[in-house]
């Protein structure tokens, strides 16, 4: 296995310090005051795992000082802390405006550390001061009941990327510094995140980065080592083969390497000092010459023992610098005399009583170090993007109603139509929203937009771009083929106090599950944080939706998605499924107006049939769900049945069978309900929105069938409304996982959530006002079905009757 | 804009043909037969795009011989059909073992017009024959219904990846060759599907690839130039970032760059002849020294105009080598008279009459290219991996019993326990079995499998690993810190024939939502398909799960996944959430036992209480779900309440609920019933495990209040038994979305799924037969459970009560 080792061995953090930069730029004194600063933040960090009493070690250690349980991550806190530092001096020197991004999970003491050594931390906290019994609760408080997380919590000043979920900082960093000319995210890579897929190809952000509007993103891969319980891939590759990665991804790496403290220092500002300049003289280059070329930014991979500072050796195995130091380095502290001993000089070899004085309180000789005011990165107001954050300008919706003299008897594009209307918000708001998507846009209809402002591209051109490329450097749209890079910069752009929207295909939306879940997660917990303001609310549009998938076959159909937006805190999560092109105007326009919220709107892309004229349209959508009267025929009374729908494309079914049935059974009572905004469905106590026992029996009525055809799985309705009374008169379709290459009429009789199956299934639960007579229709409907069939198969389309259909006035 | 197109032109596709390696091994006489060759799959390709009659253009082309609807896609197919042909030369030259692997969407006409012609579709579908009639149905039935996809769909013989959702090519190539030493996966990777996060860090898979026991993956990065109508990134950043990316991911990268085709398949022929020969040397230097290392694999950077050999403009605009070009290039051919001759000049130009004759069977000259029988990439077993499955080899999981006297008297590692059994499973089938995981087999208490094999690590070494690294280079456990190559290898690894597993922290699991959808959707498909024969189930089992993510707080609490799971085909999905040890040991190996299914199992890695003895346990887990007779007091007859579990965590509150009830109110009859197999909830109509409505009532009673523990969120069970009698009585608690940093009973209560809480919810609705007599009661467990809160909040602990609770005989 030589040559496994051959070339890595040299390259541990404990051979001799290495360092592209070779400047010595610190004096003895600001590198001894610089490892003091560290220890002070250091110390911090072990009274963070540890400690519940005592903070200063005032006095002897005891058992009862200790945490009872100890929680928390060591591992990367000393290497993110020295970067911290290291950008603080930078902010004095060259006047910076920075934030900070950290990527390591539970690695969160390496920084609030530092925002309670810079004051910020007791100035948002004041019972967290800065003295002892501050600094008591501020130990005890992390990762305690009641408490704070080992994340880069909401809670935590300072930070709008909560980290723990691995894989976001960078796309999350260059979406807050897009349209923030001056700012710089310090952004801090863990090597364990690093090779994660959304990460990996987060690199490329570099390619949409524009150096004269935008501001920059300085990364430092933090080559920790290890992850819980392995060697990270990048620390064990060659160094050769690590810069030309990173120079392979359009950037100029500046390594530093080593465990010496002095060495590490100097080559450490040295580094960074050379990164700021770069990017600085990139900037004032482009932004002189008023020309956007993509400069190779440079970054830093930070080579540092895990778990840096901490005993190397304990009970005969390695901590420092290796796993053992991922999470709380000493776990038997409190019941094992010999680790407390252990932990006690090693916390006093940091000498908290020179750092702190008697009072608790940063000597004022190192406090010089850190900036001051919102220089400071933990106050950068940037990172409680609230306070920044400006209302879109938006003119009427209404401007572009589409014309529906009678419901249902018009086709209209109404995704191209929100085209034309997002158009206006695109070339209002030049500087503060942008549309996302996964290549998608032209795809979903609405390239429309492209008139207000293209598809941002820093990156080569050709001169073939000409035909109908749609880039320029400076686009307001942003395209790259990783859902996981656009959904982080729209999170990023929204959380620093812009607004904007994603735009996907339905089937391929569930790659962000898990994204959209943590942003979910961190909106509530901020609406929880009193001096957090609300940001924008993140918009998803899902078009190109199962039901027109029928071409595309069964892997792109897929419209579970809302299951999982349904499962997060109903303070948060709003789903609507307009019906129409005024509808979706109506929805899009208070989603954009709305904040704190995660919405997603689901609406095709195809013409469909238009419903309702603009003021009908606005008062449905304010309602949320609401009887169509001009496809009923109960007259206000007690109906038969009730047909219901919720989605487009279901909703053109849902009439046709209620015409169907009208036509062939004219005695029955029909009602005709659609739903809008999902959450209606649900009791008021479960959600926000959910309707009162009343209004929806006023509406479904408590004991006549529903015919509900919904756009997406049919059981999400059912877990909404199982409460309900008459919950068990309800028959919902949807679709049911069937399909394959179909017509669309096939693809929904596969799912019999087509016209003749929602009839046929009307007429079997009427029996007690039908009796016999429904036999005959039924009959006659289950042949059309299969006539249906048959013509696709003979012919590959649909027959008219479905391309063709409109309400029979 | 200069400097963001100066370097790019030169690297267009239309430049000067360039290539790494110089050689021109090909005879003019082998240029122009596989020019020709290849000319006849693109014809072929056409005809799958366009044609419904008419196949070899026998007569004058018509608007009746063309589909009405075009679908499928034109974009790669040349350059991934020109890929094949050059394998095929090798195969033959070298004997190869190798298959393909299609990573572009939509592209399969690309791959299965070379099938047909090399005779294996044929011999799979008798009736697409080798003729004018096969020919005709063979085109007919492509992206038609009741025919097949435009993906590599599993009705595809010579496929395990459909593609289509992008990304997952090489992590499925790499999970193809591990322990298939003599196999090259020829892996055509598109530039859009380069993008992707899962695909961009899974070029690292190469640090954990064997070379004496692992096969191959040469990958094709084909800079096809666009994607639905945008560049890519890669085929626009400079010749020198692309190399040294590749360089940087481990791989030597082989450019062939250029659109004259004579040139063309002399570069390309040198270039995989180097690539192949430079595989066999590593492969053999490995082999014969027998030292592992890790060699810089070759890959070849394709670069070739998308669209290839289609018309550089029509109507004035780009089309070859454009993104025009992308799907059906000319989309009005049926009602444009003028595309419609275009079309037929352009599929004219391929001579399909000198390709086909009038038989429309390819000429012996060209089929003599391809290989024969099994060395066809189309026929390689590979791809129908169920024929070449063995059975796990598995001693009886019941010697691996955990002993149980008394039900819930005893704790144990359930956990723990089922890793001296997975062991075994390691130990005995060593090239037949892997185990998958992010980074956290061993946090996941799974490390005892580490006596039979660590983990696979084909990359850097240092001396401290020798200090509990559980590192070789020919580990059975496989961890990345990317849930999707990981299970991207899982998936490649099982489709090709073996068995696996994959562990994973419960919250972290949404990140490959998508994943696991679209494996459920092939496997469905698959076992549709009369000639494939069924591989082992994807096993996922999650641990770490929400109930134990208080201390790791809100984003680590996400108990969802079911949710997703259980919106796919029932025939394919099964979920199962033993209570104990001796259920998990059961539930295993009925999973490793099993094929063609997706089951999720979930249990949690802490010590718990034990319930059954291992009889009971297997009796229980064959049931699914069942009357816990020493925890319930109804003695078979109709109890007032009952209560049910389904979860680890949960079984324990529900049990001490339970005790607390009998406690304070003796009289009560309470019936508990556990549930292992979720889908027993399901209506028997629904899912194949479903219980009759007379099994259910006979459980849950049809009238009584059932209070129920559920796991995950609650309104997954009501979502099932929503159609079931009694349901309004069913009370189902679960996680709720409220979490924070918690103690594990401060989180129950948070959810009202701690014992307090369901007891209170039962008196709640016990009033018909408590009357008065509830409210003492209710009022003792509301102070406990406040005090219980109170409790966590001074200590950060739970009070003994809970961590230590047993069942009280």
């Amino acid at each position: 296995m030589t040559s496994l080792t051959a070339d890595v061995e040299r390259w541990s953090p404990y051979s001799k310090t290495r360092s592209t930069i070779d400047e010595q730029p610190l004096s003895a004194d600001e590198v001894d005051k610089l490892t003091r600063y560290w220890e002070a933040s250091l110390y911090l960090c072990l009274g963070m795992l540890y400690l519940k009493e005592n903070p200063l070690l005032q006095e002897p250690l005891k058992k009862e000082h200790l945490k009872a349980r100890l929680l928390g991550h060591w591992g990367s806190d000393a290497g993110q802390s020295f970067t911290y530092i290291h950008f603080n001096r930078m902010i004095k020197k060259y006047n910076l405006n920075a934030f900070v991004i950290s990527g390591p999970g539970h690695g969160a003491p390496g920084l609030i550390s530092n925002f309670y050594l810079e004051g910020l931390y007791s100035e948002v906290y004041p019972n967290k001061s800065e003295d002892v019994e501050g600094m008591q609760r501020f130990f005890k408080q992390f990762s305690f009941p009641g408490g704070i997380g080992s994340h880069m919590t909401p809670e935590t000043p300072g930070s709008l990327h909560e980290g723990g979920e691995l894989g976001y900082s960078i796309s999350h960093a260059f979406g807050a510094v897009y349209d923030h000319p001056q700012t710089i995210a310090l952004t801090i890579v863990g090597d364990g995140e690093a090779e994660t897929g959304p990460l990996a190809t987060s690199w490329h952000s570099n390619k949409f980065l524009n150096p004269i509007t935008d501001g920059a993103v300085l990364p430092v891969l933090h080559l920790n080592g290890y992850k819980i319980n392995n060697p990270t891939i990048l620390a064990r590759i060659t160094e050769d083969e690590l810069t030309k990665l990173m120079e392979g991804y359009g950037w100029t790496p500046y390594v530093v390497a080593g465990s010496n403290i002095e060495e590490m220092h100097q080559a450490m500002a040295g580094t960074v000092e050379k990164c700021v300049q770069e990017i600085l003289a990139y900037q004032k280059e482009a932004r002189e010459s008023g020309k956007v070329f993509r400069p190779r930014w440079p970054m830093i991979i930070l080579r540092s023992p895990k778990g840096w500072s901490a005993p190397r050796k304990v009970e005969g195995h390695y901590l420092e610098g290796h796993w053992r130091a991922h999470q709380v380095p000493l776990p038997k502290v409190a019941s094992d005399p010999e680790q407390m001993k252990v932990l006690e000089a090693w916390m006093r070899s940091y000498h908290p009583e020179k750092l702190f004085g008697k009072e608790g309180k940063l000597i004022p000789e190192l406090r010089a170090l850190a900036p001051e005011g919102n220089s400071r990165m933990s106050a950068n107001p940037i990172t409680n993007g609230g306070i920044i954050r400006k209302p879109l300008k938006l003119e009427h919706f209404q401007n572009w109603a589409v014309k529906v003299e009678k419901p249902g008897t018009t086709m209209g594009p109404s995704m191209a139509n929100f085209a034309e209307y997002l158009t206006m918000v695109v070339r209002d708001n030049p500087t503060n929203f942008r549309v996302m998507g996964p290549d998608e846009t032209e795809s979903n209809k609405l390239s429309a937009i492209y008139k207000a402002s293209k598809k941002v591209w820093v990156n080569g051109y050709l001169p073939e771009d000409e035909d109908g490329g749609n880039l320029e450097p400076q686009g307001r749209v942003m395209e790259m083929l990783s859902e996981h890079t656009v959904e982080g910069w729209l999170e990023g752009y929204i959380l620093s106090g812009r607004h904007g929207m994603l735009n996907s295909y339905e089937p391929f939306i569930h790659i962000i599950d898990s994204m959209v879940n943590q942003h979910a997660k961190w909106i509530e917990k901020a609406a929880e944080v009193s001096w957090r303001r609300a940001v924008s609310s993140l918009n998803i549009l899902l078009t190109s939706t199962v039901w027109r998938q029928d071409h595309n076959g069964f892997t792109h159909q897929d419209p579970g998605f809302l299951d999982v937006v349904a499962n997060k805190s109903p303070e948060v999560v709003r789903i609507y499924l307009p019906p129409d092109a005024n509808c979706l105007l109506s929805t899009m326009d208070h989603c954009f107006k709305s904040s704190n919220y995660v919405n997603v709107i689901v609406a095709d892309k195809q013409e469909h049939l238009q419903y309702l004229n603009m003021e009908d349209a606005v008062a449905h959508c304010s309602k949320g769900l609401g009887i169509w009267d001009w496809a009923s025929n109960d007259a206000g009374a007690e109906p038969d049945l009730v047909m219901a729908s919720c989605g487009d494309v279901v909703t053109q079914e849902a009439l046709a069978a209620t015409a169907l049935l009208r036509e062939y059974l004219p005695e029955l009572k029909i009602r005709f309900v659609n739903v809008v905004d999902l959450f209606k469905l649900q009791p008021n106590g479960y959600h926000p929105h959910g309707l009162t026992a009343a209004e929806y029996s006023a509406l479904f009525t408590s004991d006549r069938p529903v015919v509900f055809n919904f756009h997406s799985y049919p059981w999400l309705v059912h877990r909404m409304t199982y409460k309900r009374e008459g919950q068990h008169r309800m028959h919902v379709r949807g679709y049911k996982e069937k399909g394959n290459i179909d017509t669309p009429l096939e693809l929904a009789i596969r799912n019999e959530a087509d016209r003749y199956s929602l009839a046929i299934l009307a007429i079997d639960n009427l029996k007690d006002v039908l009796g016999n007579r429904g036999a005959g229709p039924r009959e006659k409907l289950l042949g059309e079905r299969i006539r249906s069939l048959e013509y696709a198969y003979e012919t590959g389309m649909d027959p008219e009757i479905f391309t063709g259909w409109k309400w029979p006035y």
